[in-house]
């Protein structure tokens, strides 16, 4: 059996090809594995039979089950992925700039591949090929640690795209799937230094605080979502109502999904009945304190705190003192990842916009737009909560490091 | 007595207050900072006089003990160093790109501060001072943990930049000195997730060790530097000897002096007994595999190994073949630092710049470059030996992150 140590050499190895290729050889190639997936087709999806078999054994249901389930609809969608990608403009050997140093030497900053990336995530088995494919088109080997649920599932795909690359002459670890019993793998890719170039964990605060614990390799965290819409005194009260509305209800489980509404103490009793009852049409169950309490004119139960990230039809409300207010609460409770202020006062909104340290600040939108296809990035690997290489949705552009490159014509340093 | 986590969350929020300062501001208190240090010079020099004693009677000498003397010459060009920062360009509210989605939505990507950066650096005291105000001046506040040894200049020199800060009615902590007995204070700054947003470790291989053991918080590491000259068959000899010379010893202590010649097997007898010769009249210290005494002529002793950064006049060389075999021996041997070919051949130098995956890739000049005052950065924080986030020398562009406004007429998500 290969060690997770070895596994990732060989893909570093192999990330030093790809970072040679074409943008004409990687297309070629990603249309490829596009082609494999469809002819193992059959063979992927008794793989994933057998995992949804194991996973409603083991008592797996519901959302979890369905995350699972690698359907005819998805397998399309997947393999129709990995065509866009290849269709998205190449990021590699982009000019990001150049100049010209007095002592004639000239300096080009130019966008390379990382290198070897690391990724964890959970069951769903079609981000195995998303995530690959994405590191791929920018010129990035990829070590995989899908979910265990998933796991014969993720070694049909891995090795679906590994034939692919073989059959061009590649090596099958341009793709690395890490498999493991237990969890032990996750501390093992931790500690590659100087194999993998960057870690990137995609899923809950227990993966999270591990990563953290053992990491001696970059990290890029895809962390939670406590996203706000701050409703301010000249707010248009239909498009406030709608925006609040999208953004809890539209897909409330998501990163990007509105937490908490903040209403400005000055006119909070008038919008803020005619919000809680759009709210609650939407079955939104709601929390407040006594101020919200007051302006909604009924008695909201006081949340457990401001930092819940619920993911579900519920949300709290605040009423809070102006755009002031709002950036104090954003600053000591909010996650830095959306927020929105709603209003029709360009300075206001402005004084919100300079002051919310968000990814994505937002004005008059709903806070469901932080997304690489939103964005028009084409494909998102993920949204990073750091702010440190990549913040926000993180597209091809964000999967790339760079290096100078110096011509002179004997230049030495005096 | 103050812990580092209250020290750093007083930063944090002094972070806050500096990203929030026009560019006016930020210069007026730098250029109030600058007065400060020249009015506080008394003290300032009693407290590194203090330092000097202290290391002398430790048993300290040499270039350690050099390094920490504050001398008149290097205070007059640290404090002309904060006055040359308040002069450079602003990257804070840089507009980086804007688009217009199709459904209305304008998106701009804006450069901001991180936040709370902390450096943790070794002997130096004016690190103190060049460190912080280059963080500033791109509104960030700085957690700075210097060397023991000049732990009272390092007091005496953040005392003077904090007193600065609150003439200004800002608070002192946008310079925050961490002090301690021994190394404590280290781990505990790498655990300050989600108040500390990045720590720049500036030291030895130990340092940066410790660092990454314990760090949960992103590092941007400033490890060694193996560099490269690989003189290629079409390379000019005296092109090829100015620069091997001005590589290897105009300051061979420093991260971006070449470790190792490389030469083409084409020609290498021609070559290498002028190189050889070159380098040892400058008295350089010569090690090198059988292929290379055989080229040169003479015995020389093989290295230990090919990943020594001597960082003296010490030098290895080797035989290898063509740009392909240098570009092996970078991928298995270097630190991918800076690595230069010297050619009159453009072909082999397009397959160098392109196949070398180093931070500086160089074409007929000298590795010794790799320096942010030389590529025109005004000043740098020190060279990031990472892929993530910054790459080579770190100036102002480097010390900060972006954020997305995103503004709309109501846009929700279907």
């Amino acid at each position: 059996m290969i060690t997770v140590r070895e596994l990732a050499e060989k893909a570093k190895g192999a990330s030093r090809r790809l970072a040679r290729l074409s943008t004409n050889e990687k297309n070629n190639l990603l249309l490829a594995m596009a082609g494999e997936l469809e002819l193992q087709k059959k063979g992927i999806t008794e793989a994933n039979q057998q995992d949804m078999v194991a996973a409603r054994a083991a008592g797996i249901s519901g959302a979890l089950l369905d995350r699972l389930d690698l359907n005819e609809k998805r397998f399309s969608e997947m393999v129709e992925g990995v065509r866009q990608v290849a269709r998205l403009p190449d990021p590699i050997g982009e000019v990001v700039k150049q100049w010209r140093r007095p002592n004639g030497l000239e300096i080009s900053k130019i966008r390379v591949p990382i290198g070897l990336i690391g990724i964890i995530y959970e069951s769903r088995p079609n981000v195995t090929v998303d995530s690959a494919v994405l590191c791929l088109k920018a010129g990035n080997a990829t070590l995989l640690r899908g979910g265990r649920e998933a796991k014969k599932s993720n070694r049909a795909l891995a090795d679906a795209l590994g034939n692919a690359a073989k059959k061009k002459g590649l090596p099958a670890e341009v793709v690395a799937l890490v498999e493991d019993e237990g969890r032990e793998s996750i501390p093992e890719m931790c500690r590659l230094e100087g194999v993998v170039d960057l870690l990137i964990p995609r899923g809950g605060q227990g993966l999270i605080s591990t990563v953290l614990e053992h990491a001696r390799v970059p990290v890029i965290k895809h962390a939670h979502g406590v996203c706000h819409i701050f409703v301010h005194r000249a707010a248009d009260p239909d498009m406030a109502e709608k925006i609040v509305i999208n953004a809890k209800c539209q897909r409330p489980a998501t990163c990007n999904a509105a937490e908490t509404l903040l209403v400005d103490q000055a006119g909070a009793e008038k919008i803020l009945p005619r919000l809680v009852q759009a709210l609650r049409t939407q079955g939104v169950k709601l929390y407040g304190d006594e101020a919200a309490s007051r302006a909604a004119g009924e008695k909201l139960v006081c949340p457990a705190n401001w930092e819940t990230e619920y993911l579900d039809l519920s949300m709290a409300v605040r009423v809070v003192d102006g755009v002031e207010g709002a950036l104090e609460h954003l600053e000591k409770h909010g996650s830095h990842h959306s927020d929105t202020i709603v209003t029709g006062d360009r300075v206001a909104a402005e004084e919100f916009l300079q002051g919310a340290d968000s990814a994505a600040v937002y004005w008059n939108a709903s806070t469901r737009f932080t997304d690489g296809g939103e964005f028009g990035f084409g494909a998102e690997i993920g949204i990073s909560t750091d702010k440190i290489h990549a913040r926000g949705p993180m597209g091809l552009e964000e999967l790339t490091s760079y290096k100078y490159r110096v011509t002179g014509q004997g230049q030495i340093r005096e």
